[in-house]
């Protein structure tokens, strides 16, 4: 069995990469760290794992050597002590956003401070399996990967890798997120009568994983809206761009198909009747698929490009198992089964 | 006009209060204190009021002489200024807990704690109409009413006033209640992800709010079981009781009959078809009316009888307001008028 | 006391009509029909309405003159009756679409077919007070308002009119909107299983209200997208548009609080600090008011500009009632001085 | 490989029992039938299954034999085909009410109609392994569960198995329920608008489910009280009852233990501090757990006995498979392995 260790395992990040973790059949769980509840069983705080694991949170300081080691602290915290999680484990998946960007200066702009480990960018890959298969499959360090970002790069996935968008061109990307996309911490505005049927646009552009989108598709004239709506698990982004002038719905069938066909979880979704026409995250809760739609107005080019994702699975830890398998040569999607609950 | 100052105006039943109260016609606003907000204006924490009012919280310690004082505080401060406010203002009437009870030794033993000022304790009359008015109407001092306990109370008012349910037998009333009786503080069970479609039975028995159907409808041997469920304002009592032996649903609807016809706020819902059969709190939110329904079973005897309100109205700033007006002289329906919406 | 009937009072604008009706000092209801609930009580259908009004729904072939006919039937029906109503009643105010645009070929442009009743179209005035207030006072014929048309427009609305962004230019609107807006009648998207927690892009473009936005604006290229979000009441515009060049963000408070200084029911929300930032329709519920805000991107001029309505009320019947207060001459805001909750 | 068939498979028990089987390592399904559509994918009706199966929906009359055959059907069809469903399979595994009661008289009290196949209700075993694990082990023909009967028999179970309460005595039972429960096919009471946030209680008494509780638990005088609530899956029993003379919380322990001990789906939840402290639906979503907790009140016996399932698993599709599971002799929780989600 492969050993492997969680640190910050109380957020819901950690808890899920827990979860897949514990029924992952070549993986054993070393230790999984909390500074806050040290020795109180993780179940406690995951409830569902109850009668899974009687696995209790361990001191952070106390770490003991394991083949990979997965990093879900809240952001920033990585970054200064990646050189003493690189001689605990060989390979480290990171979920934050420490390492995700390769440029020092787009981290610099985006995040508005200095990297404390800037010659640590280069050593990692973007973890996301749809854009660097071969790359993961070959590297010991793996960054995670934005959720908003995530959907916004798949959205767009097919319509870069086709080249059938301006990559000059002006892309509006429009997301509606679930409230675990804030985190386990609490505040204000995530008190339930607060945060309850809310429709609220709480960054309007200049959301930091706009980064991440425009380092890994070479857009350079993009904006995230991001708009929170009453659903825990889930994002939907809605992608806005203009195709090239004589771009057809078969063309992009095409496109979206290949995208499709050369990844495990990605789906098309768009359907003429039913219910579920289009992609929709409620459906995906626990699963890691990412489901793509699109619809053209061919009188003027304007596309709607449409990725529903679980923020927790495919925009965080679905994805880092997904990694973890590729980096060991394992079935891309062991431990990753699930296909999701209808109706929730 | 009548002069008001609500002291403690940050609170979701202060902003309800304020809401009321900005729209009575007979009343005009003096002050809205808040110790931890003073100076902002109220629109910042009652969004609703936004264009509606330029009122600014003030300094709880800078409180001026006016008609009426409204007490909106947390439990447990009022009794230690009891003194003070009565000098201020010739009526008061409060919303917190503190004056509910008449019995110095059922508060001792409920709230676990002496009363700090009990020799006041016999000057307020329990301020729900349905159960006083006329004394309400005579008296300067009233106190707030628990919106579970005003839910269960009315629930079982047609019961106790017709003599159909013996007062030492057992009773149990189940509570659903939403998200809003947990006051406008959040913490970290209140946090949006683990609030959401919850079904959460929080209190079996033994809640504080007990003791005021004790008192008031003068039962033995009843028990309050709350369970949160995914809603904001509203509350659903539903009591389980036998009536006396002979008594038919006949008598049932005579008994409820007379309560509504008695109360201007007491409806029946009681339908044989149509969406709306039974009391519902979602269609409540905003408005003042306690909605009654029952079912009995002949069989045996067993009578399930709901009550359904706004906590934040009936259960609290709404029956205040109603208080207000008999106490005044006024219309008793005066700055109620809010029917509430649906759909919603 | 001015005379109303209401022709279709079963679906919810007629159901949100009414309530507005029953309590306006001014008008007396005749009638409410409704085809398959003649002869039942209106809070049957409407339970809000319980013990406030003992009208029952009549038969639509049996109307008897009055001063005021609302129109509230699904779109379609009015364009075919409107002769016969116009012998009924002096003053006509629809809230259909059947009379929202001035010009034929952009009636079937966008309703793919032909209008029953074209040489009514230019009798009639577009009823949003904030575009066509003068007007609406001095006219016999008032059309509706699409809810998310009037989002878009309210949204655009300080933008044109301060000729701040070039009319040619391409417009992206996106809506979030609820599951009210789907009308009284269900089907197999809207059970609950299927509905809750959607985001559900059910239009990506092509939307019947978007004729409204370039009749009432004068834009050429724009797009609204919808999606289904769990909420029942409420609509949230989001206009992604671009500035002029220089324009700046004082600009901007300049155009947008000249809007709100001349509409009643405008008001900015553009806070730096609270939960309550930007434009949220929840607090709107059952309100007339339509909240804007907005966002400027000053390194490239991209302007974010929100707006939230409930879209029963400013949306349909809160605007119908405006225009009629206009239409009667007297004041604007007569009835609908319901400010909303907090919390909800 | 075992082959297996579901008749009746729209639906949403169907639709789960799909999802388990698709992914079961011993089985493969044959044919899963749909009247109304009849030669479309199931993922269209069932969008979780989408790039899982390529199954189409087949003709019901048009049925190969099988291993075993899964009836989910609506209830009161398989009693009238219950020959000719024995002569294609020698397993059969109800989901529906058909064969749920051994006693044709106590069928008949309860769903007011004579049996089609009285014969056929001695040859069923009730399908609960938690009350028939060894007779479902050597059986042919299991029902189908009550999903409100489950979690009111397994909240009775410990008190009932340790023989601490009275069977003769009252007991209430307030069951909080998600809308899955009224099925695939929705009425006007589910339309969203009407059925977000609701408490509604929806019956008072004489629910069917109450038959299969005097069945299984041999209590004489038991009252189920429903009522809807936001959620889509998920129901929590809240059971009233006395404990015999002198019972004390640690007996209460004890029996609680042996339960969970003896059975691999059972979880005890009695926390004293956390957020999840009680049994809870949410987290259950697509898990086979019957999580049970309770609070005793020493002073007066009365116990709160508390159990919260998902209602398409461990009450209707879940429990089918672990049937499924014991009739075969394999792991009682093959393919039951998903632990649910937290948070959700």
């Amino acid at each position: 069995m492969t050993t492997v260790s969680i640190i910050g395992g109380s957020g819901y990040g950690g808890g899920e990469l827990l979860r897949l973790l514990l029924s992952h059949p070549n993986v054993e769980i070393k230790q999984v760290t909390s500074r806050s509840r040290m020795g109180e069983y993780v179940y406690q705080t995951h409830p569902n794992l109850r009668k899974r694991t009687q696995l209790k949170f361990s001191d952070p300081s106390q770490l003991e050597p394991v083949d990979i080691l997965f990093l879900a602290q809240p952001h920033g915290q990585a970054q200064h002590n990646i050189e003493r999680y690189a001689k605990l484990a060989a390979k480290i998946i990171d979920l934050a956003a420490d390492f995700r960007l390769r440029d020092q200066s787009l981290y610099e702009k985006w995040y508005g401070e200095k990297h404390a480990a800037p010659e640590w960018l280069s050593k990692f890959v973007y973890g996301l399996p749809e854009l660097h298969r071969a790359e993961i499959a070959s590297t010991n360090y793996v960054s995670g990967v934005g959720c908003n970002a995530t959907a916004s790069n798949l959205a767009l996935l097919p319509l870069v890798k086709a080249d059938l968008i301006d990559l000059e061109s002006s892309i509006i990307i429009e997301l509606k997120v679930g409230s675990s996309e804030g985190g386990a911490e609490g505040n204000s505005a995530s008190h339930h009568p607060e945060r309850a049927s809310v429709i609220r646009t709480f960054s309007s552009f200049g959301h930091r994983h706009t980064a991440e989108v425009i380092q890994e598709m070479g857009v350079k004239d993009v904006s995230l809206t991001m708009t929170a709506v009453d659903l825990v698990r889930g994002v939907l982004a809605t992608a806005h761009a203009k195709v090239k002038p004589g771009i057809t719905t078969k063309d992009l069938w095409k496109a979206y198909r290949a995208v499709a066909n050369e990844n495990p979880f990605i789906r098309i979704v768009k359907e003429q009747r039913g219910i579920y026409r289009v992609p929709e995250p409620k459906i995906l809760a626990g699963s890691n698929y990412a489901d793509l739609g699109f619809e053209l107005d061919e009188s003027n080019g304007h596309i709607v490009s449409m990725c529903a994702i679980d923020n927790l699975m495919k925009g965080a830890s679905g994805s880092a198992v997904q990694c973890m398998n590729l980096m060991m040569g394992w079935d891309e999607t062991l431990g990753l089964e699930f296909s999701g609950l209808h109706p929730i």
